[in-house]
C-alpha cells in the first residue's frame, strides 16, 4: 500500500485549510494558522469560533451551528473547488473531535471532482494540552482522550472505553463532558470511573483555559460533581499515580514519567 | 480539597518556563513560547532542542543528554530560584512525555525553598497532532498516546496497555517507538497489536514532521516493519474505523467522528 500526501504549501488556486485556533489566547495561535487566516477569502465555523476571526475587507465569514458540521464541510469544499481560499476554523486542534474529520468524511462521500481540491490541516493547541500546561503535567505519562458526546456513539461504547482506560491506568482527558442536551451523561461517566478505579484519583476541571473566564479546580474523583463542568470545560482524570503538589508559588498537578518501582 | 494555581503571567523576579518548541517548523512555535525564549537568560534542554534556540547576547545555553532529565531539571530550578529567567525546552509539547513532568518530580522531591519558584508550562504542538494534521485526521475519534520507551516502565505494562487500547478500539499514538538501546521493543509492540486486533488496521509512520526531512508513510499493520520507524518517528495506529482516501490532490488518512451505526 502506498499513499501520496499533499505538500504542506498551498497551491496557487483555490484551497481549503482546516485551522486550529488554539484554546483561546491569541498568543497560542500558531503563526501558520495566523497566516492562513490572513490569506483566506472565506472562513467557516461554529459561531463563537468564527467570532474569533476579525472582520476585514475581502473576507466573508460563514458562521453556523455546531450540529451542522457536514453541511458546513460541504459548503467549504464547494467554495475551494470554485477557486476561493477557504478556512474552516475549529477551537483547539481541528484534528481532535473537530472539523478535520468532518471535512474528510465529506470528501470521502463527495463527487470525483473534489479529489482535486487542495486540502490542508493546520494543527493547534488542543484543550487538554492547554489545560495540562496550566495545571502542571497531568498528561506526562500514557493517557487517552475520550469525547463524551453521545451524539456520535452509543453510550455503552463510552462506558466500555472509560472502564478499559481505568484498567490501563491511563490519565483520561474528557472532551465535551456536559451539554444541555444530555446533562445526565457526565454524572454516569463519573460513576463508571469511580466503580472502575475507586474515588482517590485526582480530577482537574479546566474551564475556558487561557481566556479571561479561566477557572481551574482539582478534586478527588469521590468529590467530583457533574455541575463542576460545563460546555467550556475539559476534564482530566489523573492516573493512579497523578499527584498534587501544593506550593506557595502555585500548585502543580502532575503524573510522574516512570511507572511505580522503576528507577529514575 | 483545594488547589491554587499560579497566574499565567511570570513574576518580576526569577522564573522557570517549561516551553514546547513544537514539531520543528518555526511557523508552529507559538508566540507565547517565542516570547519566553526572547526573555530568557538561560535555556536548558537536550542538545538538538537547545540548538533550535538561536544564540544571542545575554543568553546562556545549557545543553545536555536526554538521559539527564532530572539533573537538568534541578539545575534549571536552582538558577530560577537564584533570580534568573530560565527556559527548559522540549520538542513538541513539554507535558507529553517530556520535561514538564521531570521538573515537577524535581520540585516534589526538592527543598522547601523551591516552593517559592515561579514555574509555568507553555504548551506546544505535540508530535502526534502535527503528524495527524499532515496526514488528515486519524485522531478524529477517541485515541490514546503511549510512550514505548521502557526506560520508564516495565515492558509487561506496555504490552498490557497496547492490548487494552486495541480492545477499546482507540487510535493509538506511539511515541519513542525505537531507539538504538532497545531495537527489539517496537517489533514486539507491532506483534502485540497484530495479535490483539489483526493486521488490517492502518498505520501512519510520520518522521521529522514539518522539517525538511519529513517522511510520511501509511501501511497496514500486517505490512508494518520495525525499521519503518526511527528516533524521529511518531507512529499512529488507526482504530478499526480509520480509512485512507487516495486523491489526486493528496491522500487523507482519517477516523470518522461517529462510531459505526450512528447517524451523522
Amino acid at each position: 500500500m502506498s499513499a501520496v500526501f499533499a505538500a504542506s504549501r498551498p497551491s496557487a488556486g483555490g484551497w481549503l485549510a482546516i485551522v486550529g485556533l488554539g484554546p483561546g489566547a491569541d498568543e497560542l495561535l500558531t503563526p501558520q494558522a495566523a497566516q492562513a487566516l490572513a490569506q483566506a477569502t472565506d472562513v467557516f465555523g461554529y459561531f463563537p469560533y468564527v467570532e474569533r476571526v476579525p472582520q476585514r475587507p475581502g473576507l466573508v465569514r460563514h458562521a453556523s451551528d455546531n450540529r451542522e458540521e457536514l453541511v458546513r464541510a460541504r459548503q467549504a469544499i464547494e467554495l475551494a473547488a470554485a477557486g476561493r481560499q477557504v478556512v474552516v476554523v475549529s477551537s483547539g486542534d481541528p484534528g481532535v473531535f473537530a472539523m478535520a474529520s468532518a471535512v474528510c468524511e465529506a470528501l470521502d462521500a463527495g463527487p470525483l471532482a473534489w479529489g482535486e481540491v487542495d486540502v490542508r490541516v493546520l494543527p493547534g493547541i488542543t484543550a487538554m494540552l492547554a489545560a495540562a500546561a496550566r495545571a502542571g503535567a497531568p498528561l506526562g505519562h500514557d493517557f487517552c482522550a475520550i469525547n463524551l458526546s453521545d451524539n456520535l456513539k452509543p453510550w455503552a461504547l463510552i462506558e466500555r472505553r472509560l472502564r478499559l482506560a481505568v484498567e490501563a491506568d491511563f490519565a483520561i482527558a474528557l472532551y465535551n463532558p456536559r451539554s444541555k442536551a444530555r446533562p445526565e451523561g457526565f454524572a454516569r461517566a463519573l460513576q463508571v470511573l469511580r466503580e472502575a478505579g475507586g474515588g482517590a484519583r485526582l480530577v482537574l476541571f479546566a474551564r475556558a483555559v487561557t481566556t479571561p473566564d479561566e477557572q481551574l479546580k482539582v478534586v478527588s474523583l469521590a468529590e467530583a460533581r457533574p455541575e463542576m463542568a460545563d460546555m467550556r470545560t475539559v476534564v482530566i482524570v489523573g492516573s493512579s499515580q497523578t499527584r498534587l503538589i501544593e506550593r506557595p508559588a502555585g500548585a502543580l498537578l502532575y503524573t510522574p514519567r516512570s511507572a511505580p518501582g522503576m528507577p529514575e
